[in-house]
């Protein structure tokens, strides 16, 4: 499975990412918010236990503790959609489990036992669930897991109740939002079982036009029908983008050109810049890209952008603690040097 | 004389160009708007009889005569600040000689007889007064001016009486603009007799924060004195306007800077440019080389960009009538053309 910041453009232009999260719990321990520090550090011993059984997954797979970073360090893999804010909200007795690649993340006393986490770039949700259950399988035979017949996957929150699997795709959607046809979708979504949010999830506005289209329903549902369900409603809504796009290209094709040749100047030329202003301006770099009116400009580069230009991960690019100011700074240097052998 | 548009940066970096301009008229011939049409262009003959005497000078000078051209083609003489509005206005008889370095033009049948009228760039008053007066005195060798001991030369507007000397600064005051001193400047210079006005002059406001400041009184002033005045209120302005920009630049350096490489960034970068913003752009960017935070451009591109971007302009470079939306597209290639080299 390939990484989602390393991905180049595929068939499907619309979809930067897939993601998959399994919600589990461990029989007979409270959940984590029951949980004082020691107890919660002896979970994560016993989850290592379960895990690391060969050489070959030891090579492969790390544990990183958040109690033993700083809150910045922990803030970058936030970034780079590795954790949650509320792993990182239980610092003190959380860690989670990396594979190399940076493609799995079992997070462990998150508001449950564990979050196993599969993501990858491109609308790819099969694969991504096929991952995430082998880890699950791998964990199972040394775990057991808190399931009820009836209810499924037992976890703190009865919204993840059943499969307690969350499907995620992270869609780009900026004649939608240009048209403001998103608010409408926002509703339509909710109505049946799904939701849409920002790009740093729940609260996260669309910043950058990029939003994470996923279901709210877990329960009565088998985990195919979640992500058959899921499927349909992001292909209904590449549709709708895809025809936006078209229209409003048709419409202005030089006001669109002009817009997104601009946002590429301004970002070879800017010397402050802020995340929100850059998230922006890359959004109409990519939608260049994904029009096929920017021809030298590798996906993975903007892709990449977009966690970079980001608070923790710019100052452990930049390794210094970064005042706001400063960071608006440096990170229009960053952006100007990643985009320099780009043509305007 | 050099040619304004070719002048590369000099010790003056606020001064753009100086202009001198002296009205006249020829005695016991009614003012050119008493003249119809026959009488014009047989005054034209008169003052080209009396002009090329000499090989040298028919090899150097040419008239060209406005009723041969069609309007978009006389207009960009008025973009080059060769001729004015008003002797297009006069088209049907109107003529001007012009030298093949375009620094001295000999307006026939503007308000007056003759308006003539030399420019070079930077600040230099003295040798372009020079020039004026040379080609001045050898009109008058076989023209007969109206003139009288008391109002001196006679003028078809009394407020050209006098000297009927002009002497003009054109200015670049971005700082000046930008914290509003601008204002009180206006009035000011009113109250000693100057004026201030745009790159177009009465009626154009300061588009690409670029001014003409100019003698307003002609009488009962000798030349030198009209000369000495205006240095001494355009060197006043020179000091404000840099004590502005330093004060501007040590509060807000990479406030400033970004401006300056933003604009860069969007001349390079847009598809549709209007003629207001290219001023404006232009004139952040003319900013960054005065101030010597740009190097590689030459100023003297950025003299042609501002009359090239001009309608009347654009069009004679496309060879093409364009529309204004049409203007937009192709302003934006010319600039872009144009500064390909300039690095961000």
């Amino acid at each position: 499975m390939e990484n989602w910041l390393e991905n180049k453009i595929d068939t499907e232009p619309v979809v930067i990412s897939s993601r998959i999260r399994l919600a589990r719990n461990i029989k007979n321990i409270p959940f984590p918010n029951k949980l004082d520090e020691e107890q919660g550090k002896d979970l994560v011993k016993k989850v290592e236990d379960a895990f690391y059984i060969s050489p070959e997954i030891e090579d492969k797979y790390k544990t990183i503790y958040l109690w033993q970073n700083e809150h910045t360090r922990n803030n970058t893999y936030l970034e780079e959609h590795l954790i949650s804010q509320k792993l990182i909200n239980n610092s003190k007795q959380a860690a989670f489990i990396l594979n190399k690649n940076e493609t799995v993340s079992i997070m462990i006393n998150e508001e449950d036992h564990l979050r196993l986490q599969s993501i990858t770039g491109g609308f790819n949700l099969e694969e991504t669930l096929e991952y995430a259950n082998k880890i699950d399988d791998l964990l199972e035979e040394r775990l057991e897991y808190a399931f009820d017949e009836k209810l499924g996957y037992l976890t703190a929150c009865p919204t993840n109740l059943g499969t307690a699997l969350r499907a995620s795709v992270m869609v780009h959607l900026p004649a939608l939002t240009a048209n403001k046809e998103i608010v409408g979708l926002l509703n339509a979504l909710t109505q049946v079982g799904m939701t849409i949010r920002g790009l740093y999830g729940e609260g996260s506005s669309g910043e950058g036009n990029i939003y994470q289209i996923s279901n709210q329903v877990t329960l009565g549902l088998r985990e195919e029908e979640i992500l058959r369900n899921l499927t349909g409603v992001v292909n209904q809504v590449i549709d709708r983008e895809k025809l936006a796009r078209e229209r409003i290209f048709a419409k202005n094709k030089y006001v669109v050109e002009d817009k997104i040749y601009r946002s590429l100047g301004v970002l070879k030329s800017a010397v402050i810049l802020s995340s929100k202003e850059a998230l922006n301006l890359l959004s109409n770099v990519r939608l260049g890209v994904e029009l096929g009116i920017i021809n030298d400009i590798n996906m993975r580069i903007l892709n990449k952008l977009l966690v970079e230009i980001q608070p923790a991960t710019l100052q452990k690019i930049f390794e210094s603690k970064l005042s706001e100011k400063e960071r608006d700074l440096n990170r229009a240097k960053l952006v100007k040097e990643k985009l320099e052998t780009v043509r305007l």
